[in-house]
């Protein structure tokens, strides 16, 4: 049963980003009625990932203004367009910037989860490149981002960016705040030790930089075996935490002169994450020669509707720690002090919440 | 048995490399008699790689003048020192740069080939760091090269670095020159496609430089199943001989605009062999962000005394091409003119034989 909004606009109220770096904006949107296979989300709650501030910060494209960034959250689906039957209205969703059709050669190979039916296009929609967001007092459109657009009480995004969770609700289930975790950054450090780095119970893995993807990683390591897990970071202050989330061991890189990391033979690297500059990476051809390997991905190698249930069932069955990546809950309006607080290294992850209402009882409704 | 010579110095002739990009120069050497754990090998015939050129070019450490270069080699023991059970007088060996002690952590895993109980001392051997040549007229030292050092008619080689084969002898049997091309190139360019990118049937292949290491990654793809190897070269000379060795498509890169060549999401990219320079390999962190990997290798992944045994008999078993790597045959005298076709890319390997008389026979007595 489609409510009484489906297939006309919604306002609504969305933190706007109109020039690189300067705070967001509270503005009212339009937001346009779902067309084929996308579906129309009320978000419940965001949080922020150090993504949203890498494109915040840039000023040349891919970085388009002004625009609605947020890539990380949980909702509810408001209304589907046509062709759309893997959810609907009232499902618990979770978009996800990393789409899986399920169909091309990529989502059907174990081996990839770079889906090759529907490209990253940004700023719009994936399939027909135009976005449903305009302000709503003058009409100009918004750019999406990354295909999510989280940082707005309405979304639209296509299903195939879409997960269905059906254990989300108040605790004994799984709470949104926790479920909208699993919607980038943790997934994604978990992910790269499980499909990536595929770590071997016994081994040692180190992780480069303890934010929330790093100590994700850590939780991985752990779950997967992991013997020692190093933790490095030029910040002492994350050595606490790190032990809550399976560090065993701190390095400081400013205290030491050796950095080799990595066994030769069969030591391998793997780079998680987008640097804003685009820098090439440079490979000692010494180094590498000697069997080690740098391996890339995206999203962890996670297939986001295949895997992002299984860790939510991980979380259930008390395997996966969640609840010490949330440092910080702050309402909408105060969106850019979640971004404060990124920035100064001084939190993981800040929840947004769309309704402080929600945030009390954990409902969806 | 020991033969007479045992425990005494052997004079012979060597070719030795005085200064960076020089004509070899023809010799009389004093070769030491072999220490604890080491072998004197009277070698039967060497063949020239392209690492031997690059070292006979670089001017600085690690080159090391003067040295007697050379690492691609089949002999026979001449004597053995102390403490040498794994091989006897007469036995056929194939030399090789990487040792495998057997015992060491990463002897004694399937993930590594990288023997860390003797890591390369260059100039010398891997034990006492001291080296078995000198120039008989003078008595000045001369340098080793990659433990080997075969342009000489007898070396002393350490035996971790000695892969015995039974099989070597006049056709229908191993001959000679075949064993010799294992020893080093054919097998790294085998190995990579078998122990690091263990290349799935049905897959696709590109490999870029189709000297004689490529030539035999598209022989080991092929072996693998792969059902397009793509050949890169910019001489279009090597198509022919490519298409013997397993090559399906051909590509000059000089005419093609977008080369991009590696899947995303799962595309590997293995790099074999030395780079003189020792340049950095810049990765676009953009492409390897998408699921690709960089993977280096040594030796293509191969245990050396593991390994080439089940190479030679794949040769035997006919499912290993050898015979079309032979491009060219000299004598030892003509050593030189095996360092101008290499150079020339005129040839994928030069057979040099210590002793003509082997040649015709493909005898080891």
């Amino acid at each position: 049963m489609q409510p009484d909004n489906a297939g006309k606009p919604i306002r609504c109220k969305a933190a706007v980003s109109k020039a690189a770096g300067q705070p967001l904006e509270m503005e009212e949107v339009e937001v346009a009625p779902p067309r084929a296979h996308e579906v129309r989300v009320r978000i419940i709650c965001t949080s922020l990932c150090h993504t949203d501030i890498t494109f915040w910060r840039m000023k040349d494209f891919p970085a388009m203004f002004p625009s609605i960034l947020g890539h990380e959250a949980i909702g509810v689906v408001e209304s589907v367009g046509d062709h759309v039957h893997e959810v609907g209205v009232g499902d618990a969703v979770v978009p996800v910037f990393l789409p899986q059709c399920g169909e091309c050669a990529d989502c059907v190979s174990a081996r990839s989860n770079i889906c090759s039916a529907l490209p990253y296009r940004p700023g719009v929609m994936p399939r027909d490149g135009t976005t449903r967001f305009s302000l709503a007092a003058t009409g100009e459109p918004v750019h999406s981002f990354l295909c999510v657009s989280s940082f707005a009480e309405y979304t639209v995004v296509d299903v195939a960016h879409l997960v269905k969770l059906d254990v989300v609700g108040p605790a004994p289930a799984l709470p949104p705040e926790k479920a909208c975790l699993l919607s980038c950054g943790v997934t994604t450090g978990v992910g790269a030790t499980w499909k990536v780095a595929a770590v071997e119970p016994g081994s040692t893995v180190a992780v480069f930089g303890l934010g929330a993807v790093g100590l994700a990683v850590a939780q991985g390591a752990k779950m997967r075996g992991a013997k020692r897990i190093i933790g490095v970071d030029v910040n002492p202050d994350k050595f606490e935490i790190g032990k809550k989330m399976g560090i065993t061991d701190f390095v400081n890189p400013n205290d030491i002169a050796e950095k080799t990391a990595v066994s030769e033979g069969w030591g391998k690297t793997v780079v998680l994450g987008v640097d804003g500059s685009l820098a090439p990476i440079s490979v000692p051809s010494f180094d590498i020669m000697r069997g080690r390997s740098v391996t890339g991905s995206l999203f962890g190698g996670i297939k986001p509707k295949d895997d992002i249930p299984v860790l939510a069932h991980k979380y259930l069955d008390k395997e996966l720690e969640l609840d010490e990546f949330i440092t910080h809950q702050v309402g909408f309006e105060d969106i850019n002090r979640a971004f404060d607080l990124l920035q100064q290294g001084r939190c993981l992850r800040c929840i947004i919440w769309m309704d402080d209402g929600a945030k009390e009882n954990g409902a969806l409704a």
